[in-house]
This record gives structure tokens, C-alpha cells and sequence, in this order.
């Protein structure tokens, strides 16, 4: 691991040009980037446009895995962001699916699943069969002889992604799934995010809380389709046919997002930045470069700026 | 750390006898020891009746930090169990209220509860004023404008537990107290149990993993107050006049109960038995056994039986 050099500030019409200049791909986080909870983050649709009247390309990276690429079509839509394709969106629920496919589990087969209706829809789509998941009869309170705390032995992977409607009958079915076996049926997480910031300021546990204790309680480990999975990067650089060292992933979140973009070398080893119009603010940053060890270097930004509308008005 | 012989197994008459004339107080774990969900394990009545005519002192300390004292009296009683104290029995819930007078939080003060009815009562009983815990608002689908969402400034502590009734509103509200004033107010954890033998031989998520689920997605370390707390186990033996060389504990569960035994030197270093009756199995021992690691020392129990009826049918 190379010490890295702190970051440079986006701050001037230079550096905004440099990055504009430097980089043909810009990989975009949503929340806390794009936008936040459901407000457009100010100008993004002028960054955007901008970026496409300069033959960029970009594409959206979220780790949230409630929404399918079609829901984020429309969300996209709605905020006024028009003329993405589906396959330019890229959310856990979709890399899930893609991971049961890279291990070689039969289309066709049955998944559980513990979270939203973006990973039901993304396994179907592939061609799965996904259970558990939105089941209206694990909203109950729990009961001990819930008929679905009996294991489906035809379920041939476990997905699990972040859901606000969790309770101890979606952990406790889904943990005979993942104990199942000798604990021999594979074991997605869809990220690794703690918290994320919520309406009104206030910061709410993400789905890698969920992934974390369904981890925990069965005391196994799980494969993170998330961000900053290199494999996930793998698959998309290629899907999209992205020259690495062109590339740039731009994000809110030090764990994820930066250190998704150091570890795959973007940009040369010059290819993350860091907006402080999410869940992560100047005094954190700050924190970092001061406390650093070797194992930090991975989520110190090659770039930081307040967001995309600092970098859109530098650039006007 | 001392590499530690393998475990005794308590086979035979003498062994057993042994075991009754070594020790003056037994520390007997619950769920898997006293009792597999409902049901007593069979004859352990006996086996206390024939410690108390031997003179021996026993207590229980159990990691389930739902039911509080008084409903533990409950409980041994409908079980057939009579004959106990209050003061002999130590939940999490209990030793999460000792914890706070130990912190030197003010009684009177307001303490942020997530968790079940047990540590409502044992704090309110110490002179605290719980808060959250039940409160039938909490039980509703998520709401981003949910009035409990608003920190309540005069809380001084937060403890999380045990309960089957948690969700997304719980977890969200919670989570406010754990990163208030930047992560000042004092976090205190019932436990750290990934998982307990429930009804029907299934395995259930405990309240660990609760626990541990708000420690990740707050980013930040708890007090833990159940076993293996050296902490707890000193206030208990100082609490009861034990002598930590006469002492052994019981239980079922190898990095709890065990681990608590032999960090606290109960015995003189000899002081643990794993019974088989409830979590861990022969083969988890095994495996324990032949893989163990420097780390894993403290795992390793002084004696192993197949449950507490197994040696009070030696003793008879």
C-alpha cells in the first residue's frame, strides 16, 4: 500500500477543469450525491448535461438494493433526469443477481431473500425464483410454528439487502436458511453501509446493519455484491467497456465509494472523489488525514469537493 | 495465556462426585442448562435439591436480559423450582442497572431503552426512568416524522437487549441516542449471543446480535454487562461472598459462559463445565479441540457433561 497525498480540494475553475479534462467515465453514487432522500442535489441535472455535451459517459453505482433499476428509472424521471437506460444503473439488487449467475447457481432455481422488492424483481428478471423476501406472512409478530420457519430445500442461495420493514420473523426464517446444510448455501450481502442520511438531517441504518447481523447471528461470512467490491467494479468496467485509468467514481461515502475507486486503480491510483453533500462532512475527512494508518489509504479521496453543484458552477 | 489440557468428561461416578466435593458455589447458566424454552431438562430439580443438601450455593446468570428478576422467580416456579431468592438470580437486565449506578449515572435519570420488558422493570426498580423500550409507538411501520425520532435531551444512557419485537422504527430511533452530542451518551449491551436452541430443536437469533447490529450501524463500541464481562462476574462473586476458587460455572455455550469461567479464574483455572444439552454440540467441542488457536484458549471448558441430568444420575 502507497501513502497516498491528501487529497486536492475542488475549489477552483482549474481543478474543475482538470477533472472534466482528465477523466472520460464518471461512475456515480446516488444518495448523498445525486441526490438526497428525494431532492435533487441542486444543478446535477446542468453536471449532467454538461458531461454529456463533453462526450463523457457515466453511469450510476448505488449500493442500495430496495429498488430495481426500472424503480430507478423512474426515480431518475420524477427528479427530472432524463435519457439514462437501464443498463447504465447499477443497484445491489442487480449485482446480487449477477453474482448467483457468476456462481454458477441454475436460473430457475429458488433464492431467499430478506429485503425489498428490488431484489425479488432483479432475480426474476435474471430468470430466479426469489422467496421469503416481501411474503406478507412474515409481517407477522412471531410465532414459533410459522410455517416458513421450515427450510425449502430447494433454495439454492441466500440474498440479503436492506429492508425498513424487518422484523425478528424475516431474520429468524431467514437464519435456518443460512445455518442450513452445515451453512453450505451461499451467502449474499448487498453492501456493507452502516447509516445513510435520512430526511430532515438525520442519519438512519442502512442495509449493511441487516447484512451485518444476519452475519453475525449465524456467525458466517457473507459475499459483498456492494461497493467496494473489486469484483462488482470488474463487472461493470467490462459491461460498459470503461478504460480503467479513464475512469472516476465520485461518492459520498469513504468506505464504499472511495475505497471501491483506489482499490480497482481508477484513474491511474487518481480516481475517486469525495462530495460532502452526503453522509460524510468536512470534520470527517479531516479525522482521517490526521489519524491515518496504512490501512486508511484506501479511503483518502484523490479529489474532494462540496458536491456537484460546487463542481457544476466552477465549471459554468 | 496457558495452553489448557483437554476437558475432563464427566462419565463417571467419580468424576461426577469429584465435581460435588471440589466447588462450594455453582454458577449455572439458563436457557440450555436449567431449561431447553419451556421445559425444565429433566431431573435438574433433583440435582439442586442434592446440592442444597450438600451445602453448596448456586445462582444463576443468564445472558436474556427480557425477563426481569421477579419473572425469573416465576418461571423456576412453574418448573417446579422453589425454594429461590431474587437475589440469586442475575439477568442482563439486572446487570445493566447495576452498570449504570457503576457509571455513575444520577437516579432519577432518563435511560433510552431498546429491549423488552425485563430491563424496563430492573431499571425502574433501581430508581431509572426507562424510556423507548415498549412503548406501543414504537411498534408502527417506519415514519420519517415519528415524534420519537427527536432526541429526548435528558437521557443519559442507552441499553440494548433482548427482544423479538424489534423493527425499523426502533432500530432508527435508537440509533438517534448512540450518535448524539458525538457518540457521548454511554451504550451498554445486554449481551453478545449470536444465537439460542429455541422450541422444536430450531436456532433462534439472541439478543446479541441486537446488540451488535446497533454497535455496527452506530459505528461505535458498547459496555457489554453479560458473560464473559469480567465485570460482571467480579460484582456477582463480591456480591454473593463467593471465593473465586471454589467457584464453578455451567453453561452451554463455550464464548459466554466458559469463557467467563475461565477469565475469571474461577476454580483456580479449573473452573468450567460445558454441558451438552443446550446450543453446543460434541462435534462444535471437537472441532474446538483440533483447530484451537492461542485465542481460543479461553474457550476451552475444564469439564464437559452431556446436561445436568447425566451427572445428577452418576450422583445417585
Amino acid at each position: 500500500m502507497t501513502i497516498k497525498t491528501n487529497p486536492v480540494y475542488v475549489s477552483t475553475k482549474d481543478t474543475a477543469e482538470h477533472i472534466l479534462s482528465k477523466y472520460d467515465n464518471f461512475l456515480f453514487d446516488c444518495d448523498g450525491v445525486i441526490w438526497l432522500d428525494n431532492k435533487l442535489i441542486p444543478k446535477v441535472d446542468k453536471f449532467l448535461q454538461l458531461l454529456r455535451a463533453h462526450n463523457k459517459k457515466f453511469i450510476f453505482v448505488s449500493n442500495n438494493s430496495s429498488k430495481s433499476r426500472q424503480v430507478y428509472l423512474e426515480k431518475f424521471a420524477e427528479l427530472g433526469i432524463h435519457n439514462i437506460s437501464k443498463n447504465e444503473i447499477y443497484p445491489t439488487c442487480y449485482s446480487a443477481a449477477l453474482e448467483l449467475t457468476k456462481l454458477q447457481i441454475p436460473l430457475g432455481s429458488k433464492i431467499w431473500v430478506l429485503g425489498d422488492e428490488g431484489i425479488e424483481r432483479e432475480l426474476t428478471e435474471m430468470g430466479y425464483i426469489p422467496i421469503g423476501g416481501t411474503d406478507s406472512r412474515l409481517d407477522s409478530e412471531w410465532q414459533e410454528n410459522h410455517p416458513l420457519l421450515t427450510v425449502d430445500p430447494e433454495v439454492k442461495a441466500v440474498v440479503v439487502g436492506s429492508t425498513k420493514k424487518f422484523n425478528y420473523m424475516k431474520i429468524a426464517t431467514t437464519l435456518q436458511y443460512l445455518l442450513y446444510k452445515n451453512k453450505s448455501i451461499p451467502f449474499i450481502g448487498t453492501n456493507i453501509d452502516r447509516s445513510y442520511p435520512g430526511p430532515e438531517g438525520i442519519i438512519l441504518p442502512a442495509g449493511g446493519s441487516v447484512v451485518n447481523y444476519m452475519a453475525y447471528t449465524a456467525d458466517r461470512e457473507f459475499i459483498n455484491t456492494g461497493k467496494p467490491s473489486s469484483d462488482f467494479l470488474d463487472i461493470i468496467l467490462q459491461d460498459q467497456g470503461f478504460k480503467r485509468e479513464k475512469s472516476l467514481m465520485v461518492g459520498d461515502t469513504m468506505y464504499t465509494d472511495i475505497k471501491f475507486g483506489n482499490d480497482g486503480q481508477l484513474g491511474d491510483g487518481q480516481g475517486s472523489l469525495l462530495v460532502l453533500s452526503g453522509g460524510t462532512k468536512f470534520t470527517d475527512l479531516a479525522k482521517l488525514l490526521d489519524n491515518r494508518s496504512l490501512e486508511d489509504e484506501s479511503l483518502v479521496p484523490s479529489f474532494y469537493a462540496e458536491s456537484l453543484t460546487s463542481l457544476v458552477e466552477l465549471l459554468e
